[in-house]
């Protein structure tokens, strides 16, 4: 690993752990062995390195996600379900990365910055709209959908991972993209309940998917 | 406005604004006319106003929500549907108190504190896993969800808010209400769509409906 990358590594455990708002340029040096001067030859301030981290994991993110939308080889909901995967998966093994690009989004003040972030989140939500749109286009997905609210309704599903998902927990990230995978597709009302039965050859194949009525032992929720 | 309220309500703006870490306890005092001392009188420091904050918010979003799980007279999609609506509609009025809520929750690093905000949210799962558990029992829900995964990721949708809505924008609480509550009960996935046919009474009638089809003229996503 070299001197930059332990920066931003050492700095996300502490972010991650103390708020970046409780972490200073000297408890980052103190852990790479460095002075605070010594930080300076790579990053301007505190709020570079925050920037960094949050930069890297939306840009790994948007590509991803570019990739996915692309794919007209396959279906749409193909595609929705390898888009979640897509985002999920940023979670494991970048966790602590992703928890705080989303924790920490609204310290990064600088006007400059924040713009650099905003104009890759907007890519962002502008590549998973196309995606919903095409998908209404081509009958795959209803049209009574908004698909700029569905898909702020989506993200924030997946964004919110950094609240309770832990690597080390007794949750498997399939079982998540499964999971969330049904709830975007077809919801959780039940296909063969009385007269709003909605009937699905596929709802019922994946209600015998073994695995997925199991329960996790424990998580740890954050949320508000 | 008492004096109290005065300093929750400023201080909530200038960390929606600022942000928590860039906000002293300075910038509050000057905002509402008293010298810092005089801030110590209602609270021991910047956190502490954090926290009261995140707690009225959290704490009303939970008894609404325990309120409406009552309901033991709707059916569990119409529960549901209102557990959606006091959730979103705390974003109006209250859309600022809930963006620092959700932005800032991982600066309340002091343990009780952080505790006490636990607490609360501990308690809002519970009540949320306990609708989606009654509704798989009753046959209203689908079994084959694993229904904590399944409140984690609607609670995500809803609590993203915090990052692109705003009470003034185009987009009408009533809307997002309606378009969320499509995503949980039946999915995005078109009904009509050829051999994947979901079939629902309600669905068809439901695109029907008049408005569903606008698109906000803006918005401003802020997600990472």
């Amino acid at each position: 690993m070299d001197r930059k990358t332990q920066i931003v590594r050492r700095a996300t455990e502490l972010f991650n752990t103390h708020g970046y708002a409780h972490t200073s340029l000297e408890d980052i040096a103190k852990q790479v062995n460095l002075r605070r001067e010594g930080i300076y030859y790579y990053f301007k301030d505190k709020s570079d390195i925050l920037t960094e981290i949050i930069a890297a994991q939306s840009k790994a993110l948007l590509t991803g996600l570019i990739g996915v939308v692309a794919r007209s080889d396959l279906s749409f909901e193909e595609r929705l379900r390898l888009a979640i995967r897509n985002h999920l998966e940023r979670f494991n093994p970048h966790y602590l990365e992703m928890a705080v690009a989303t924790r920490e989004a609204s310290s990064v003040t600088a006007k400059p910055k924040f713009r650099q972030l905003r104009t890759i989140w907007k890519a962002y939500d502008k590549a998973l709209l196309s995606l919903i749109v095409g998908g209404q286009k081509a009958g795959a997905f209803r049209k009574d959908v908004e698909p700029k609210i569905a898909a702020f309704g989506i993200i924030g599903m997946w964004q919110w991972l950094s609240r309770w998902y832990h690597p080390e927990g007794p949750v498997a990230m399939d079982q998540v993209v499964d999971i969330f995978y049904t709830i975007a597709t077809t919801g959780i009302l039940n296909p063969g309940s009385g007269d709003r039965a909605v009937k699905s050859g596929r709802a019922s194949a994946r209600r015998k998917m073994p695995g997925m009525a199991r329960r996790p032992r424990s998580s740890k929720p954050t949320h508000t």
